[in-house]
């Protein structure tokens, strides 16, 4: 029996996760399109549990990560979160094996060799990269809430390479520090609806989606949402909540990013910058003649 | 009685929080420092609370932001975090008013036409920027867990001008993918110690640490931090929680971020770019000669 498969159960093991995920890409690049392989960087939940003597195990923190180097990652929040007092106090770090269940790469336990009073040395025990949501079963309430977006919307090639220019050359706080996100909606034919800062690329997108509940805009079906830097599930989530079908991002997406939205209806466009860019996923609302 | 203070009390009211924060910082080019203002992103805590008809108020996420159009922040959380069903629940938003306190700014409560079940909408009410904590009281918690950092590590110019080549040549993750963040914890004269990558920069951060502890090289008093990108509050308490004298980003740090280290005894330099960067706290340990 090959290791690819659990000693226990005879099923297929679950494979370990890698740190980057092979997708399909649509490149868009002197107004061609071209079919191909590439690689984002997987996104995936970890759960981080503590357990010590006399105390039951427990759940400190689910964070979306980047496979790989987990027990470092769970050791990690552990000290610097202060968990533990003291990194000595760690007696050891696993991978969840629950009975006769399969072998669970992303629930790390890390045993302690004294007690651990988590509401005394609790901080706020909340996820890091982008929030503390057990991925799976927020990306099913995330389905059932939503209804795949099928807004008819179609966006040319021309008016998605003007994007990146128009959110800059609005981005009043990025002038002034250097240092925030921003998030911009855009009509179909690239006018600015809306465009917000803020030091979380989820403010920012929060931020805009708030503008258009306060202005009766939501769902804004009509449309296409830009966010600075890379785009994590959350922005997709944030996004499908307020039923816009196609978001743009200056740098890459991650893998959960990619799959959600295909999942949801939601155009995905990556790698915005001069005059070529990535479609991840519902490339049928991109016309490369416009 | 002039704006500027509150009504009740006559006590100064607090200040409404700008969007960015004055700093002073020492600029070195050339191999020549020049001390002068500056502008940060500004990052604080906002709390998000809701209630409605026959339910408590109640707080749904603390969020760090930048100040600027915190309603629609409450807002658009409440949407695409399905606090609320629909947009057309929200009857109104307001900063917080209790009762004799001042006027409270980092405080929004959005009010519901209906009762809202917190339990049957809730995802994962947690903050999206960096994390779900009370600054004030984390700060201080922070402060309490922390001995000021009195580490005598100098860097030289020459060294810290080296240090975002070095970490861009490792980072494998990034090269296969162009969407992971960095973080590496370098020797006093730049020899890499350990370089790790995540989707989440505050992960990386912590998979570093944990490399540390594991290794038992906790506190990293001889160490210099270097994170791709920006630094926010938070990547400068995970570092103090580990000992680091000295932390490195390549983009700009927050308010809180410069405020925080300057009050540990840590050494922040930002846009470290070329052979020029920006020393926002405790430049003492920077050897401008070597």
């Amino acid at each position: 029996m090959s290791e690819a498969f659990d000693h226990l159960t005879g099923e297929p093991a679950p494979k370990r996760p890698q740190s980057t995920s092979r997708v399909t890409v649509v490149t868009v690049e002197d107004g061609k399109r071209r079919r191909h392989g590439d690689r984002v960087a997987t996104e995936e939940p970890m759960e981080i549990r503590v357990e010590g003597p006399g105390m039951e195990q427990r759940n400190v923190a689910v964070t979306m990560r980047t496979p790989g180097n987990d027990f470092e990652l769970a050791v990690g929040f552990c000290v610097s979160e202060r968990v533990v007092a003291h990194p000595h106090d760690i007696a050891s770090v696993a991978y969840c094996l629950s009975g006769d269940a399969p072998q669970e790469y992303n629930v790390v336990t890390v045993t302690t060799r004294t007690p651990v009073d988590l509401e005394v040395h609790r901080r706020a025990f909340v996820s890091n990269a982008s929030c503390g949501l057990c991925g799976k079963t927020t990306l099913d309430q995330v389905e059932a809430a939503c209804d795949p977006i099928e807004a008819p919307l179609r966006v040319s090639r021309s008016v998605l390479i003007a994007l990146p220019d128009r959110l800059r050359a609005q981005q009043a706080v990025f002038d002034a520090t250097g240092g925030v996100h921003a998030a911009a909606s855009f009509s179909a034919d690239g006018e600015l609806q809306c465009l917000r800062e803020d030091i979380g690329r989820h403010n920012a997108l929060d931020k805009v989606i708030g503008w258009a509940a306060l202005a009766r805009r939501v769902p804004l079906s009509e449309a296409v949402l830009l966010v600075s830097g890379r785009m994590s599930f959350e922005i997709v989530q944030k996004a499908a909540m307020a039923g816009i079908p196609v978001i743009g991002a200056v740098s890459a997406p991650s893998s959960l990013a990619v799959q959600t939205a295909a999942r949801l209806g939601i155009t995905v466009v990556g790698f915005l910058r001069g005059d070529h860019f990535n479609i991840y996923s519902h490339p049928e609302r991109v016309d490369l003649a416009g």
